[in-house]
Formats: structure tokens, C-alpha cells, sequence
């Protein structure tokens, strides 16, 4: 058999932990906490399937031949109008690019304005996922630590001095995965000054800002960007369903236009069937009922979840209080091998999660 | 206003040629000759609604929660029955990886195999959306012609021994686009023995290779594989419907385990609705009668083209005999420009495609 060695900027990437923690995610017989998978119970499957046969029925063309790369008109009309309300992003019909996921978005991101040995700051722990992504376009990751109130702000502006190469920061800003916290307000607004101060972009990832258990938005950093260096990464995975696999990219025109290139050499456009399923399912039902729905429960199961910390758990073991979201944290007393815990965990039926498998090495 | 210079990789690729062939292919007031739409009076939309509608209401889990990123179970199986009976390719489960069309599985085959400054060699002309796709890894493209059986062998040859450090050839087999030539059985073993000779990678591209006017599917190279160096990429965007998104790779297991790390940075895993769409559409209707009914249609539609072309055009102008597909090409006597002949057409209401849009540079 013939054996071809992988390009430099894949060779470094390790792909267990994630299929591991799909793998579990999918076994019936392990109670997941490590996916952000959200409940399936909560899918409106009957509606997105009324949705699905509107589209094909109404308009198949669309649904079914090449379109564009930017995405679905009327996907996009959907995305601007609840960016407006939502999050206070004013964005343009040529500042939105449809993604197959906000993890494509980061995958052209870091393939579009990346190249192999750039330096990319990270909020740690973060999502494997676009850490990953961010490897595979040959960047160095260096992590910022987190606090309870979000990214620490002194250790990102100590990083961004000992890296001045630092093209940018990527940050969850709302109930970041895995560790549940939240950007405080204040700090949002530091953290847009300080990406001025030093010339850098923000990719900011906010799957779950809509997700907060008191109901409101936090306002993105995007929403008090003035110079156009904050790109907003959204998604429909967590408030309707992962597997359409429809997410967004709101920037600057002219970032969205270097992005479109690679969205096109990427996969042409994000398959049309899904984005206009999700545009019929808000023209048909109300979304924002549905996502207040999703808020309430993954509250209940927050209080549910802390609730057992406090009774079961040994009073040494710290959890975050998140405030939204779909994660929790818990941090073992020093000297304690959290890494331990993992397979022990597993053997009872509970998969979780440990920092050192998101280390940025 | 900020502004990011684009990555080395992507700062090459011009994506005007095939942003303005979407959009002429859209407009309603030109007809287009330059793109690969399907005729979008066969999309069989009726049985894809309830295909989709079939899905969501019996298996909407699979189709809306995160799964595995190398396929949908059904769609796999699928895709691999079809590819023994049709194509005499024999896989194995983890032979197959699907990709949002095959597009992606270039993208992701370049960005795998190949580091900035690689050597491809492919055929001239070929589908710009695949250049674009090895241009967005760095690459180097080195063409080959075509002759009127497929690939020049000899010329093929010779750029082998000129470029020693090549690590593949792409090859559209069946019906290349843009010329509508398809490579003849004798050249697929000769093509495959000179692969092996000097130890490269075969990228087979095959959308067309069930549309071939006599209704004989030729073998594949992938199918005279006995070493694993054939990678063949399928599709169902010309035998289904393209914004769907649904196409996938053929190969060594090892590479598409490779393959599969670089999908899960990508995009996690193929939107599910469309890849069990399929599935269902092909369980509850007759897929080969239907393609049966899109080949007679094309090979009809060629009829009436060569016919026009006879009749209408000096005889000097030669055009391509297509033995399947969707592509057609004339050359014009030397001393003619062809590239000026595009905007007169366009103004004409006629969309065209010039060999310069494809130049290897």
C-alpha cells in the first residue's frame, strides 16, 4: 500500500478528543457532559419538517441548484434582522457570509487571513473545536487565562506585549465551552480598547448568547465596533439544531468579501435546503418563543446540576455559577489529577472533561 | 477602517470568473453555457419533499443532532452499493468520507496532502472551481493537455520527469468540464501504470461518469486501484440536485482517515437533512430510472447543440464530440480571439467560458 505523508499544517493536529467525545455523545449508554449537544427533547422537529416541505414545495429552484456563495437572501434577511434586535449588530446585506456552521466560519478565517507560524491568542480553556481549526492553518495558539467574570484582561495585554506578531484574539464571550463564563459588560468594552490599542482582530464565538438565563443579550464586542476589527461568528446549532449545520459571519465588507473567496473554494455555498428550512421555520413559528423555551430548560438543568455539586460533591471542589449556556465547570483542590477522573467517570456511564485536553500546545 | 492583509495561500485566487459564471447562471435574462447547472426542470423536487419530510418525522435525531463526521450510516451504505454496481469500486465502511459536494473534498484532499509551493499536475483544461480549490493550499498547478480521448499521456510523461517532486494529477475522466471530453478505457490502465511508475496520487473526479449518453458507466481508474493511490471523488449534485451539498470521497482507508481529521476542522461533519434526504429518496423511488431519464435528456440536449453548431457555425470552428455530461467545446481557427468573442455573446444574452479563465498560472 502506498503511503503519502500529510501537509505540515495537518500533521499536528490530534483528532481523538473530539471523535471521542462525538462517540460518546452518541452511545446511549454514557450520560455525555463533555458535547455541547443540546437537547435533543427540545428539537421542533415537526415544525422544521413543515418548514423543509414549504421550501421544496414553494421554491425548489432555489432549494436545489447552485446559489450563492454568500448564502440564501432570505437566510441572510433573517440573520441581519435579529443581529439588529438581538445583539445591536447594524450589518449590511454584503457584511453577512452564510457558513456550514460557525465552525466552517472559523476554519476560513484562519485559512483566509493565517498563514502557517501566525500567532493566534486564545482565551483557556475554549472550544477544541476552533482550536483545531485554527491549527490546521498552521497558527500557534497561545492561551490567555480565564476568570470568573471572563477573559483576565491583564494577562491578555501581558500577552499581546510578548507577542506584538499576534494577528488575534479568539474569545466566547457568552457561557464559554467548557467552562460556562460569561464576558462581564465592563470588560467587553476593555477588551475592544485594548484589541485597538494593539492592532488586532477579534473573532468572537457566541453560540449561546441568546442562551442566558435572565433573558438578556449581553451586547457583542461587535456591537461597539467602530473600525470594522471584530468578526461575529453565529449559529443556529444551539437555539435549532446542530446537524443543519447553518451559521453566519457578520464583518467588515471587506473581510467578508477575502472570506466569501474561501467559502467558495471551500464548498461553493452552504447547502440551501437547510438555510431556507431555518429562514421558513422563523417566517412560520415564532423563534423567539422557541429559543425562551430553550433558555428555561437549560436553566432548570443548570439548577438541577449545581444542586448535585452542592449536595454530593466535597466542599473543595469549585464550580462556576454560569449564567447562561450550556456548560458548567468544576475545579479540583490542588494536587488533585483531574485527568484521573476522567476514565474512572467513564467506567460509571459519565463522560467530562479535562483543561489538559484543550492545552495549547 | 482596519485592514488585514489575506494569507500568502489565499492571495493568489481570483474568484471573479467563477463568481460572474454563478451569476450569470442565475440571471433569468441570459442563457448560460459556462456553468454546470443541471437542468433544473428534472429536479425530481416532489420526491425530495418527501424524502426530507419522511426523514424528519421518523429518524429527526440522527437528522438534526451532531453525528459522526465521516457520513450518515445510510448514505455510506448507500454510496457504497451504488459504487460496487455501478463504478466495480469496492469500499469498505471507512473507505468513504462525505463531503458538502465533492468541492469540499478537494479542499479538504488539498489542504491535507499538500504544503505551500507543491506541485500539481491537471489536466488543461479543468474545473476552476477545483483549482481554486489546490491554489487554497498553496499549491503549484502544472497543466496537461487534453486530447480527444482524455489526458495526453505522453505529455503527461514528460511532466512527470519535469517535475519529479509532483505529488498528484487531477483528472475529470468522464465528461471533463469544461470540454466535454472523456478519457477512454485504454488510457484509464495506461494512466493509472504511469501513476504508479513515478509513485503519485490520482484525484479522480467523477460527477458526470453515470451520465455517459450510451448509459455504459466506464470503470474508473479508482476501480484498476490495487495500491491505494486513486482518491475518486462523486457526487449527487449532477445526478440529484447541487445545493443539496452532498458528495463524498473514495479511497485508502488511511487516507481518508487523514481526510476526515481536516473535515472535522472544516465543518464538524455534512449538514444530515441533505445526506439522509438522499438516502430516503433513494429508498422510496427508482435513483437509476431517474438517472436513466436525465441521461436521454442531456444526450437530446447535445443533440440539439451540435446540430445548432453544424448548421450555424463556419466549419472551420471545431466542437468536441461529448459522450456524456453536460460540457461541450469549440475551438476557433488559430488567429481567431476567442476571449473576445465572451463580452459580444454576454451582450447577446449568452454566457460562455474562455480556456484563459482556466490558465494555469
Amino acid at each position: 500500500m502506498v503511503s503519502f505523508s500529510v501537509s505540515r499544517r495537518m500533521a499536528g493536529i490530534d483528532p481523538r478528543p473530539l471523535d471521542d467525545m462525538f462517540a460518546y455523545g452518541m452511545d446511549p449508554n454514557v450520560i455525555s457532559l463533555a458535547c455541547g449537544n443540546p437537547d435533543p427533547e427540545l428539537f421542533p422537529a415537526k415544525a422544521l419538517a413543515k418548514a423543509a416541505e414549504t421550501v421544496l414545495r414553494t421554491d425548489s429552484v432555489q432549494a436545489l441548484q447552485y446559489g450563492k456563495t454568500n448564502g440564501a437572501e432570505r437566510l441572510v434577511s433573517l440573520i441581519r434582522t435579529r443581529l439588529k434586535e438581538k445583539q445591536g449588530i447594524d450589518c449590511g446585506e454584503d457584511q453577512i457570509l452564510v457558513t456550514s456552521g460557525s465552525q466552517q466560519g472559523f476554519s476560513l478565517f484562519a485559512h483566509t487571513f493565517l498563514n502557517e507560524g501566525d500567532t493566534v491568542l486564545a482565551e483557556e480553556p475554549a472550544f477544541i473545536g476552533t482550536l483545531n481549526a485554527f491549527r490546521s492553518a498552521g497558527a500557534k495558539l497561545v492561551g490567555v487565562p480565564l476568570e470568573a467574570d471572563g477573559i483576565d484582561l491583564t494577562a491578555l495585554e501581558r500577552a499581546l506585549i510578548a507577542h506584538p506578531q499576534a494577528k488575534c484574539l479568539y474569545t466566547i464571550t457568552a457561557s464559554n465551552n467548557p467552562t460556562g463564563v460569561t464576558l462581564s459588560d465592563e470588560k467587553r468594552a476593555r477588551l475592544y480598547a485594548l484589541a485597538k490599542r494593539f492592532d488586532i482582530l477579534i473573532a468572537e464565538d457566541d453560540p449561546y448568547g441568546e442562551l442566558q438565563f435572565d433573558g438578556r443579550v449581553r451586547r457583542p464586542v461587535k456591537a461597539l465596533d467602530t473600525d470594522g476589527r471584530v468578526l461575529y461568528f453565529g449559529s443556529f446549532s444551539k437555539i435549532l439544531a446542530p446537524a443543519l449545520r447553518v451559521g453566519y459571519v457578520a464583518a467588515d465588507a471587506s473581510l467578508i468579501r477575502s472570506l466569501s473567496v474561501a467559502k467558495q473554494t471551500a464548498d461553493l455555498q452552504t447547502a440551501a435546503l437547510p438555510q431556507l428550512t431555518v429562514a421558513a421555520f422563523a417566517a412560520e413559528n415564532d423563534l423567539d418563543a422557541h429559543v425562551s423555551a430553550l433558555r428555561n430548560r437549560y436553566a432548570e438543568k443548570c439548577g438541577v446540576m449545581r444542586g448535585a455539586i452542592e449536595r454530593y460533591f466535597p466542599p473543595e471542589v469549585k464550580a462556576t455559577k454560569p449564567a447562561g449556556g450550556l456548560f458548567l465547570w468544576c475545579t479540583l483542590p490542588a494536587g488533585y489529577n483531574s485527568a484521573a477522573l476522567i476514565p474512572a467517570a467513564l467506567k460509571a456511564g459519565v463522560a467530562s472533561w479535562d483543561k489538559d485536553l484543550n492545552r495549547y500546545i
